[in-house]
Order: structure tokens, then sequence, then C-alpha cells
């Protein structure tokens, strides 16, 4: 059974600083963790499950070697984050982080420029994962990857979709005349996302979810883009939320592939 | 000042019991209230604001008419609904529901099928707001449009978007047979979304957040499309948020016009 050590433990797990510290974060539900398990991409340091789960887990995974605490439903939801407790949740150590542009795939990337909210950041991951994107590139300013909202809103995806945090206004030019990446950011005043030209290399800059992009990243684009307003009138929508934003780009660009 | 029966009424309005008796919803937020006023397509029955909003709310709009109730913060976080309240409210009167489908402008429509998330259904407003469509049609155990959450995710959409709530199965042939649309839905075995050639009177379903639509609906879809997953590998995400999926279909669309 969990012990109050490791309740106090996984709970610390919430906040950056202590997830930081112990280089460790938390993924709940069992369709994760299958995903976590099939993948080799991170390490699980245990898991806890509720006695509903834990033959579950013991014969879907053949996991022998894996370590298991039970804990009571009541235990359970004090270490969950979730409204609805999944009664199943893995400790997982974080991976080595890229500390070099070399690293990047070429092709196409998402810049995000201080995204606040955990879920348009999780759904950001999963986007990128949908249409094929490898990396993405994050401002230090953006939510932590390792936040529990946005690991359970990626769906999975933080396991296939690198992550890399750094100050854009060093990174972007980096990627800009080293290697050749066009960076495209989007403005109300830009041009059509459908009649642009778009580079084989490609960054396309996504911006925090009430000012956009901020005025220093702004100035490092090429181009600047706009997805058309289809609304009549003087009261129309004024704007998209940033992770379909980024789904209507994406889509536009793999599109003509 | 508020009075307790004030509060308690517009407590009650949370509750689509209550919102049904009175005929009433809330949106709250000066910049929703701004939009109100500023459409003709609905009727304020009063505003609730602190008094740190008070003089901006009457200089603004010059709306001497118009009942404003003021209330202390603590009152006002007593009536709010969101986290972060945002001291200024309106209680609005219900608009009269469209009853027959020779109502439902020609062109592009989404019906929504099942769609239990407020925040979903608030955003798919607002995606359908910003690529010009007029109508939207809803199965009657999707989220209730007046619901406060769905009210505030469509960011004053609902203020531009026509919904009306029936029964699919009913609602989807009649637009069919009688009016020439062509119905599509989405399906994983569907047709790549890029090489379809969509008809000019087209309605679009989107299915329930986990099951997708529902078969006896699936059945009268003409036609089936998929948006292209660009993920490699076994693992990889299965599916894209539904209002993200929605954006990325109406763009395609809409950018061949």
């Amino acid at each position: 059974m969990i012990t109050r050590e490791q309740i106090k433990y996984i709970r610390s797990l919430q906040q950056k600083k202590h997830r930081e510290e112990y280089r460790c974060f938390i993924a709940e539900g069992l369709k994760i963790i299958r995903e976590v398990i099939a993948s080799s991409r991170s390490d699980i340091e245990f898991l806890v499950c509720t006695s509903k789960y834990r033959k579950q887990l013991e014969t879907d995974f053949s996991i022998h070697e894996l370590k298991i605490i039970e804990a009571s439903e009541k235990e359970f939801s004090r270490i969950s984050n979730l409204k609805t407790p999944q009664e199943a949740l893995a400790v997982l150590r974080m991976g080595k982080q890229a500390n070099s542009t070399d690293s990047i795939n070429k092709g196409l990337l998402l810049a995000l420029d201080r995204i606040q909210d955990p879920g348009n950041f999780g759904t950001l991951l999963r986007i990128a994962d949908w249409f094929g994107i490898k990396n993405l590139i994050c401002s230090n300013d953006c939510v932590d990857i390792y936040n529990p909202k946005v690991i359970q809103a990626s769906m999975g995806a933080f396991l296939r979709v690198r992550v890399r945090y750094g100050n854009l206004t060093e990174l972007l030019p980096i990627l800009k005349e080293k290697q050749g990446f066009t960076i495209y950011g989007t403005a109300l005043n830009g041009d059509s996302i459908y009649t642009e030209d778009y580079a084989d290399n490609s960054v396309i800059i996504l911006g925090n979810e009430s000012s956009g992009i901020s005025r220093p990243v702004m100035t490092i684009t090429d181009r600047q883009l706009v997805i058309p307003n289809y609304g009549a009138g003087k009261e129309k929508t004024e704007s998209l939320n940033v992770s379909v934003a980024a789904a209507v780009i994406c889509s536009e660009i793999r599109r003509r592939k």
C-alpha cells in the first residue's frame, strides 16, 4: 500500500520546482500509461493504481519488473490532478533536454511564444504530432511541458514531439541564418495563408493567447500570415483560439505536399 | 445594491431548468456586454457590476434606459460563474428559437451530434462565426447553448450564429432531400478532405468527443471524410479535438471559394 511519504512526494510533483528537483512528473490514466509503456522514450519510476486496476495493469503489460503501488480510492483522489480521478497514474523520469539547434529536424516546426494555458499547450502538442511535426521550440515563459494538465491534454503526444525551451530571439535567428529556415508569424495585417508559397524548412510562430507574438520575436519573422476571416459585418469573432489557428495553418501547409 | 433575491435568481440561471423557466441566461465580462449592446439580437434584462465598472458602463454605452444593479466584489463573486470574476455581467432574454428548416441559410452548415463539453461547443460557435457559417444544427442531447460556459467560450459568437436543436435523424434528411444539401461526416476510413469536391450546399457533421458520430446519423451521410494523419509510426495521436477538426475542415472548404 501507498505510504504517506509517497502521497506527499506525488502531490509535490504538481509544482514545477519539485518536478525539477526530482526530475520526475506525472501522467494519469490507463490509456496514457499504455502509451508510455509502449514507447521507450520515457522511463517509469513507478505506477500507482487502485485495486480495481492492479490486475489489469499486471496482465496487460506483463511488466513484472515495474513497481506498482496500490492505493485506496480515497488515497488516489488525494494524489490525482483530475476532477474524475483515473485510478491509475505513472511517475515518470524526465528525458534529457536537447541543448543544440543541431538536433532539430528540418521541415516544419512550431515555435510557441509565451503560451500560458496548459490545455492549449497540450492541444498544440497533439496537433504537432498529428501533422507530423517533430520539434516544438518554446519561449522560456511558456507553461512547463511537464505540468500535469499539459501531459493530460497532449494525449500521449508529449512522448513523440520533442520540446526545446529557450530564448526565441536567440534560437530563431540561428534557425534562420545557419539552417535556412523561413520564419512565419501570424498578424492581423498579414497575407492570406492560402496564397503563401511555403518554404520547405518553415517555422510557424504562435503567440500568447491574449497578446499574440511579442514585438522582439515579430521582428525576426520573414513573412506575416493571416487566416482570412469569413465573418460578415462589423461585429464578428476577432480571433481564433491559438491551437485552432495552429491546426488550420499546419493543415494548409501539409495538404500541398 | 443587489438584493438577496436577485443573487438567488442569477445563481439559479446556472441551471438549465431555471434558464428555461425564466427564459433568461447570463453573459459575463465587459467585452461580451459591449458586444451584446452593439448587437440588436439579444435583449438585456439587467446588468450587474461592481462600483469599479459602474461609471464605465454608464459612460461607455450611454444606456440610461438600462437597469444597472451594483454589487460588492464579494457579492459579485457569489453570482459569477468564473474562477476570476469579471465584475460585470448581463442577464439576457433568450431569443426566439427558429422552428423550421426553411429559415436555414444555404451554403455551409455545421451539425453537432452530442457535443457534451461546453468549452468545445463555445469554440465551435466561434469557429462557425469566423468561417462565415450562419447556422448550426444540434442534436437535442448537445450541451445547452445558454450554458454560461458555452456563452463564455463563444466570445460573443452566440450573438451571430443561429442554433437550432432537434433530432438529427429528422432534420438532416429534410435538408438533404428537400433543400439539396450534401451531408458529410468524418470517419477514420473516409476520403481525404483535401481531394473532396465539396457541394455548394454542404452540412459537415461533427460527432461526440469520445464516441464520434452516432450510427443512425452516420447512415444519413452522403460522403465520409478524414483529415489525413501525418504522424509516423505505430504510436501516434489518434484524433484531433472536435473543434480543431471542425476548423481544419471549414478552412479547407472556404479556401476554395
